[in-house]
């Protein structure tokens, strides 16, 4: 019997230990080969594209998400989890918030690995959806103290304190310029939809982990490649769909690609993580495949006992 | 909010008639370019891959089907229907029956425009899932007065003649040889997972027309060249899928490419169907890329007034 999972359903079972911890074992999975995650595969529709993401965990399960590109206002995505070994569907997940506590997972896991063990303050560029599940992840992995915000918008970035203060119980500030934001800060979030540099990476303090969410293209990024000469530590959790991407991720090209970790790698010990105090570690967000469906299939074990 | 729609609830709200409806209506939008149906795009997953079959009624809905093939025991297919307008999803369909409803539909299509207008018997090769359905199409646009079947199992072709007595009101008897199934019959039914020839052309009469449901293609064919040989009509429900399989179809292929025919091109009047009574007809059926989210949006408005 398949299970319809929508939005709200999410939201109440999948809290951010929980997403953090099946985003490690899923980076875990993928590095030593247990998750097959392929290329994303597309179908033209004129106008727009379908686009599916797949996994297969061996001998557990297999499935994919489903999204467009058209843009539309109420756009939702879909994830299916299949039984390994029957081939029957359990799960099906409409909406957003799958996905986007998946990629504040893994947002989670790269501070948790590569931020200074003492973190305890978070600047955050954005206030959408991202923005929040970042935050909301890098909160289960680090005792923060201190949330510093900006948009564009004063009231989104006033409402985006307000919440942080009133669900995460963290002191929170909205603040007028990018600058403010980030000075001083252990750990730094970019996730805006800006397709233009936002940051100078001179801005930045030492030591800082920044997490960077939103475009990170050639030619379309929130920052530029000064974030990337600053950064001692360079992370993804997928450096080969990172290669892929059309045009391609700034990371993905010289001279940076060949110091461009896999946080898989690190999280196993088989690649370094930060090795100092004062360096900078920035980790390029780029959604590893099949990371919805393990969390799909996380969420159905957290609601089995219930149903 | 989104409907999950489970094989029950197509089978009772989906029957043949309003099926072969939707079906003849998504050829005619296919042929005339307001349905977008691009080829499939994979995902390999080690051991298998996902498929996605994508479709676009432009300003209406867009969707697709998804299936694998693992050939895992219990493997269910998914239909998602997105709202053309806002990008919400709409209905999600889980199970096999939409499936091959639509291809039994397009069938049913395929004998109403092609097969003799006086046709009252049929024969079938095949007792599955794909059979029945055919036959259950084929008796929505024809009034069947005489149905025989054969397959391997003689006790699937009994049980399978049985259900066309019970279901369809229908004559039917197994029988013993593919031969006797298909001799003197105005339309036959090959629906077998046979990967070689199950079927001599010398034994069809003179009118007959045929639908080929199963393998068709180069070195995996439940038929042979003699059939496309002695087809003075040959049609199929996408000649441009038709082209893009691997190994190639043997209709899409010299010398029988050039005379396949698109059938929403004879539906339209652009292309000519039988022009003789003695003529055999062959369909290739491929399965037309989108028309399970035609017909899944179908189903949503039949289901609407209950919900």
């Amino acid at each position: 019997m398949t299970v319809l999972i929508s939005d709200p359903e999410v939201a109440a079972a999948l809290d951010a230990p929980t997403t953090v911890d099946a985003m490690r074992q899923a980076l875990l999975a993928a590095y030593d080969g247990r998750l097959v995650a392929p290329p994303r595969a597309a179908a033209p529709l004129g106008g727009g594209r379908m686009v599916l993401t797949a996994g297969h965990l061996v001998g557990q399960w297999y499935g994919y998400r489903a999204y467009d590109t058209f843009g539309h206002p109420e756009t939702e995505q879909v994830v299916v989890l299949h039984d390994g070994r029957t081939g029957a569907v359990r799960a099906v997940a409409v909406g957003e918030e799958l996905g986007s506590r998946r990629t504040g997972g893994l947002g989670g896991v790269a501070v948790d690995a590569l931020a200074c063990p003492d973190a305890t303050t978070l600047g955050v560029i954005g206030s959408g959806r991202q923005a929040w599940t970042q935050v909301w992840a890098a909160a289960a992995v680090r005792p923060l103290r201190e949330v510093s915000v900006h948009s564009r918008s004063a009231a989104r970035r006033e409402a985006f304190a307000a919440r942080v203060r009133a669900e995460l119980g963290i002191p929170a500030r909205p603040v007028d310029t990018v600058r403010a934001a980030v000075r001083d800060r252990d750990v730094v979030v970019l996730a805006t939809t800006s397709a233009t540099p936002v940051l100078t990476a001179a801005d930045l303090s030492p030591g800082t982990h920044v997490n960077a969410v939103g475009f990170k293209q050639r030619d379309r990024a929130e920052f530029d490649t000064d974030l990337l000469d600053v950064a001692a530590v360079l992370a993804s959790d997928s450096p080969a769909q990172a290669q892929s991407y059309a045009p391609p991720m700034l990371a993905a090209e010289p001279p940076y690609a060949s110091r461009l970790r896999d946080l898989g790698a690190v999280l196993a010990g088989a690649a370094p993580g930060r090795t100092g105090a004062d360096q900078i570690s920035v980790f390029c967000s780029v959604g590893l495949a099949g990371t919805e469906v393990f969390l799909l299939d996380r969420l159905v074990r957290v609601l089995a006992p219930a149903r």
